[in-house]
């Protein structure tokens, strides 16, 4: 199989798997197609360890990384370089309503304090500017192929910087406007993600934003949102675009190091079982939706912050609720194509079957048009 | 193009017209297709009218009826089968508070009393079983091919009625559960309608329902919500389906009886322009967003009522509202696809501008895994 995207990075399938789990990254690049590492969750010095081992366990192949830097968000203009006094600034503007709302719904739920020892200072990860550099410096160090930006255009000069290193560069995009702006500061690939998608997501949904976008640029467009099997993989490329960027896919395969509690509700859960919302990071996100997303949506909810002073306000009660028996209250970002997820594979099988029914899918197509 | 829905119909083309305009539904009939009359808004005397004068013009070709017969909704267990009475009874369950909300945001957007004469009393249209049978016993006296349910399970006797006709039966599935139950009464054709669809629809994608339908059920699918391109076409059915189902993108044709002020806002909107609402008729409906549907959701709004309720309390405001100046409370069931929808042209040329790029969309697939 190939398109622009296969050529550009000279990988055999157009099939972008983003996952936090360094194991899933390598098992989808020695398979045939691209692991794309979200850094969000590491600290550089961890990210370092994460890269480290993935460059030994690739086997030569093409791997991506992916951090967070939105475009907008609170305390942008705050002029801070600093991430530790950035992150003392922006506690300061966390309303002390707020923080009761957080208290009180654990209480509530009967989850304890955290344990001695836990690592409570991390509140703000790379949802900024100043705390997305580090680990995008870091990424840079290692034979990455692609830098990917989750929330909108990454800056000007970090596009240039990957470029300068070789380094194609990515952005998620929810309209065809966004793909646009994205391409003009020099994205190489634009991910066109629909509302379906898991984490944070747009309105449009992949089936009517995709051929929107591929219309717009001149690049070359994944599709991303609702895409779990081959016949949605097919349907993705029928809209145009040129590879599929999956996520939600991966968080059950045998190699994630996704909960045991967590893995348990995606293979149990139906694809009316997420929420859009902001009561993860104060921009809206598909969740699982349970008793965490209801609640600030109750009448009770003080509303959400905005990014990053939400995530800062409810990083600890998550580990607080990780390390409990609520397990009520765990969400996380899930696609809604959870809902077509029933059971434990491979990364390297879930990748050979994306391509079976996808080859299947597209001798279908045929056979219908012939006589 | 040969697929089972084809042949049930001996229609050319797997391509259905959702419209409530007589002349788009006889012109895609016309064009190898399959038209299917909106029959909601007529009196049973009405849609005896139009189904005559399809029968005139559509020159022997297949063509279908869409009624809609919730499954639930407020007054059904009344046990009142006279229209009349059930609208007088209905009518006595609405709150004073919802009747003047509505008369003040009218009068705040200076929206004038009906002129003498106007339909002031066609206030529940066909969303009950006692106000829909009538419709079905019209349709049932004319030619028609296909009896289309647009909210859920037809009642199993109108599913034998028809079958008895010779008619085959459709219903319209948000998730596959309903698609299931459909079958079980015996729909013949279950179309799969994703969230970005217009008028009622569910939560779940089209990108991601589809498959789960055409797996849950052995009729065949039907692919509808953000179809209106020849690449969503075969996105729809590399998904599984066996045809589509179209509805948005039949409102701007040339032969659309659309208000020309509604037909402008749909030409300049983008994908992000349109809203899943209860403010229509009670359900979820996906309609332009636009000051009425912001109100509705504003801190003054009292809710809105249960099916039918919702529908009796607005429709005199709707009338009034198309016949004054306030176009920014003009609303009406649009899908995202409306984004895409930017110019005007015959019914005709849309079916065959879809054929058009279906084709060519296949052939891209075939290019990209051949060698």
């Amino acid at each position: 199989m190939r398109t622009r995207v296969t050529d550009m990075f000279g990988i055999e399938l157009p099939i972008f798997a983003f996952s936090h789990c360094r194991d899933v990254v390598a098992a989808v690049s020695r398979a045939g197609g691209m692991g794309v590492l979200g850094a969000l969750y590491f600290t550089p010095e961890e990210l370092e360890m994460e890269l480290k081992w993935i460059d030994d366990h690739v086997d030569g192949k093409p791997y991506g990384v992916d951090v967070v830097m939105p475009a907008t968000y609170a305390g942008a203009d705050l002029g801070v370089d600093s991430p530790e006094d950035l992150v003392a600034r922006l506690q300061g503007m966390i309303p002390d309503g707020h923080r009761a709302f957080v208290e009180n719904l654990l209480a509530r739920h009967g989850v304890p304090q955290l344990s001695a020892g836990a690592d409570a200072g991390r509140v703000l990860l790379g949802w900024t500017d100043a705390t997305a550099r580090p680990q995008v410096e870091t990424a840079l160090k290692h034979p990455i192929a692609l830098l990917a930006n989750a929330l909108g255009p990454p800056p000007k000069d970090v596009v240039d910087l990957a470029h300068a290193k070789g380094v194609k560069v990515a952005a998620l995009a929810s309209t065809p406007r966004h793909a646009i702006k994205q391409v003009e500061v020099g994205v190489d690939v634009v991910v066109a993600q629909g509302t379906e998608a898991g984490g944070h997501t747009g309105e449009i949904s992949t089936m009517v934003l995709i051929p929107q976008v591929v219309d717009a640029v001149d690049v070359p467009v994944l599709a991303a949102g609702g895409i779990g099997s081959g016949r949605q993989m097919a349907a993705g490329i029928a809209l145009g675009a040129e590879g599929v960027w999956t996520g939600s896919l991966w968080l059950t395969v045998e190699e994630a190091d996704t909960p045991e509690l967590a893995r348990q509700k995606i293979l149990a859960a139906t694809s009316r079982d997420t929420v859009r919302s902001r009561s993860w990071t104060g921009k809206p996100a598909r969740l699982l939706k349970n008793e965490w997303t209801d609640a600030w949506e109750s009448a009770e909810s003080p509303g959400t912050l905005p990014m990053p002073l939400q995530f800062m306000l409810i990083s600890g009660a998550l580990r607080r609720i990780g390390q409990s028996d609520a397990a009520e209250l765990a969400t996380f970002p899930a696609g809604q194509i959870i809902g077509a997820m029933n059971q434990v594979k491979s990364a390297k099988d879930v990748v050979f079957d994306l391509v079976e029914e996808y080859v299947e899918a597209v001798e279908r197509l045929e056979r219908l048009t012939g006589d």
